[in-house]
């Protein structure tokens, strides 16, 4: 391991300072960091880089921010299979599970190789309005469609294989990872989903229907979403960050997607101790 | 009672077939049917009216349409405390608890006096913005606050008669009445509040943290429910219909209203028998 | 206030030491504490007193325990209507929201009369097994009807005054006052109800029928739960700790008791401070 | 497929007629149908066997019963894989999903070898008391940790492959299978799992601590439970059907089970069909 990013949460002047002194740990190792150029400007053993060029460039990158960061950082690099380090500004999440205080002892490790990694599956998303593919993206946590504040209920007739499950009336509809479980999903009554797993989870926001439970179904299974209700402003949102206006008639498909994200693992967590510090259940 | 209106939902010809129907068999009774202008065209045996003219006018109001149309006319007459008679042109609702194939055996039990009804709390809500109120609503049901497409979590600080409850991290909130109470806010997690009850509700939408259930607290309450998330799209919407855009800073202040609606209850059915029907709980 | 009692969790060596020191500090003020007789035995500036006497001899009773204990105070004093002060000898309790470090400044405010008291209603419940009644029982926070451990559903049919309800198909049932709200209830999927609010909650425990969900009632009704399931193991349970067996055709009836359990404040916290704390809802 | 075995729900006379007439359609067609001998008095056309023979014997069981039935059915035949079809006498089950209507024209396809069957995983469980191991029982929906009547929680210590999961405080926990998910799990909040996934789910019956939601593992997964409670009546109870009394300290260890159940697929119907049905999500 000789080339290294580092991606710092924006605007945050402490991570600057970290990704600084990162740099200057990593040189007396004989490793390069790579940073965006204008993070480099405080960093004088670190070399600037354009964000693009990453993926081609390094053997780990590391995050410092918090989980969105890394969710964004997931998008760049999960296609060249590069693993992410995420480190916490903050306390602790659920993907970036390495605290500040652990920063340097992990880092010893992975400079060794005496490491391991948590693969992640992601899920593609696309929309098809008429004929015609809008194109597609890769998400590490969830495809959300939900509505704007003026409407409340939508239609969302949703298939999984073909075969129709229901209409949700609902005010979205989550699609998500076993990554993204413990996410917005969550939040709407969904399961927590161990990462190992290989499934997809269909979790309606405030369903009309009170039956209208969480559902998991297999990660080879494609879903359709095709928005029924005119005249309102729905949103597709990928990984709570990229937003895309759908219309009356749009089908969403969301499948596997054919990248994986590949996470460093903290040494001294498991995903059950992460869990349980997050969900504060006590020692 | 000698002066009946009916309010048709809009563009729900079946409706205003009704009404003209209604007119007539009043009309041999002895009682003047007002209808809207528009609707009375197609009425000979009714008298048009400005909407707006009702609430001084008449002794009764007939809705001929489902909860939403009577949610609009509740705005509209509560202050009067003129009773309303709610008729479900669909199936069943949890206000037009009469169906079609009812009205007239309900409407002869009206004539005769021979009639009971439901006195349902209303919910009062203004917004302040710094210094100055921007005015206030009176609805039946509910004030919700939440977030467009593009932000998922706001923060809303929220105060019960000026103690602090929590600062929510949520989707959003609503604030719900007991006639409320089986609408949203049971989408949202919330419990069935029997009508008779005065309370108010208060459920979180998708709270990021799990513990913050829904709470009731007494109908002599306020709830003041501070925006803390700066350059997001909220609004404040009244029994999901009028919308009021919020801004950071903006304080929405919730507490019982001073006007009360009267419904007019269906004799053949009671409270519970319409929660039966309506949540599938078999007999 | 010249008379005081306190009653200690049985087996809590902790809990006599400071009753002992509690009685000293008394006996400097002027002030009796009575003590049951085993544990007056390792106080000596208390006084030894039969438990059944406290109710007529007292202006106070102080309970050194948690929650459970000050439930079994209440059955045994709220027909006197006798303060209750709730110390907690571990964390903080929903009932015994006082802690160690704070008893001596709270018990300063009492002596002083400067204190002010929550009135909480209570629960009556009754059994009546064809045309005879066995007798009542009044409950601080719940009254539960569930199963023994081979049967699982059991069939309940739940009148709420005179008007059937539902025929419940679950584990079991909670009626719950608005103080038990926070307790079974809540784990059940149950609101949090504010104290100040008189009404009563009937809570299914996993009922088969996913919209069977709580339901609040106002505190003029009468409640009855007849078991319809033969030859199973079925218990009412009276504030977790009074068990009763039913049998098929049973009847509970449960309405709101006669006494008012009289909880003295902690002038240092509110009711929504606590529940932050409990429910770790963060600053 | 020349024999057939079929099982009739017990004190069920009509299923015993129905027997009757599947024997002489079967014996028309040069099948032999056997049954329990005290039902093939009843059925001419059938031949008497006893019901532990029917696994070596048969290419096909035929359940005429509910739910309950076929998962005892599926504990006699799993282990030789022998595919069963449910038929419900009453309306529809999930495990059962040919209604009587549809029972010959779904025998004849399957008679022509034109069906397919579904794959189901088991999970199997063991309890482990000191160094003994107590022995294993193999279930196809759940195996359940639960109190009696008398106490309510209980403290049970749970483990993911060695790593601690939780101590969870609640009414007992839930271990199922996907085909499993939609009972008891459900029932308790749990999500709806597609048969086709391979996982194992873990829900806590009424968790003390709200943050204790659903969680998911791989089926490569060992679970162990410790009753950490002393004194209190618990049993183990595997699908719905088969307890165990469990001690304090008893490990119950749950994984996935070797044998798999086939369950003959209704060709008119899928998957989500029968869900739409059976938790009444309408058309």
């Amino acid at each position: 391991m000789k080339r290294i990013a580092a991606i710092v949460k924006q605007n945050r002047p402490e991570g600057v300072r970290i990704a600084a002194q990162l740099a200057e740990w990593l040189s007396e190792r004989g490793v390069e960091l790579y940073l965006d150029k204008e993070v480099a400007q405080a960093a004088p053993r670190a070399l600037p880089v354009d964000v693009e060029k990453i993926p081609g460039l390094v053997d780990l990158v590391v995050v410092l921010g918090g989980d969105g960061t890394l969710l964004s950082v997931a998008r760049l690099v999960s296609e060249k299979g590069i693993p992410i380090l995420g480190v916490n500004l903050g306390g602790l999440g659920f993907l970036t599970e390495v605290s500040l205080a652990e920063l340097y002892p992990v880092m010893e490790k992975v400079l060794e190789g005496d490491f391991e990694t948590s693969s992640r599956m992601t899920l593609q998303g696309e929309v098809i309005r008429g004929k015609e593919n809008l194109g597609g993206y890769t998400v590490l946590n969830d495809a959300v469609i939900n509505t704007g504040v003026l409407a409340r209920i939508i239609e969302l007739e949703t298939y999984v294989d073909g075969h129709i499950l229901t209409t949700f009336r609902a005010d979205g509809l989550i699609v998500t990872s076993p990554t993204g479980s413990t996410g917005y999903s969550l939040a709407a009554g969904g399961s927590i989903i161990h990462p190992s797993l290989s499934c997809i989870g269909i979790t309606p926001i405030c369903p009309h229907m009170l039956t209208n439970r969480p559902i998991l179904v297999s990660d080879m299974s494609t879903i359709e979403v095709v928005l029924k209700t005119r005249g309102v402003e729905v949103m597709l949102t990928l990984d709570g960050q990229v937003g895309f206006a759908l219309e009356v008639g749009d089908r969403v498909r969301i499948r596997k997607g054919t990248s994986v994200v590949q996470l460093v693992k903290n040494p001294m967590r498991n995903y059950f101790s992460v869990l349980r510090e997050k969900l504060k259940w006590g020692q």
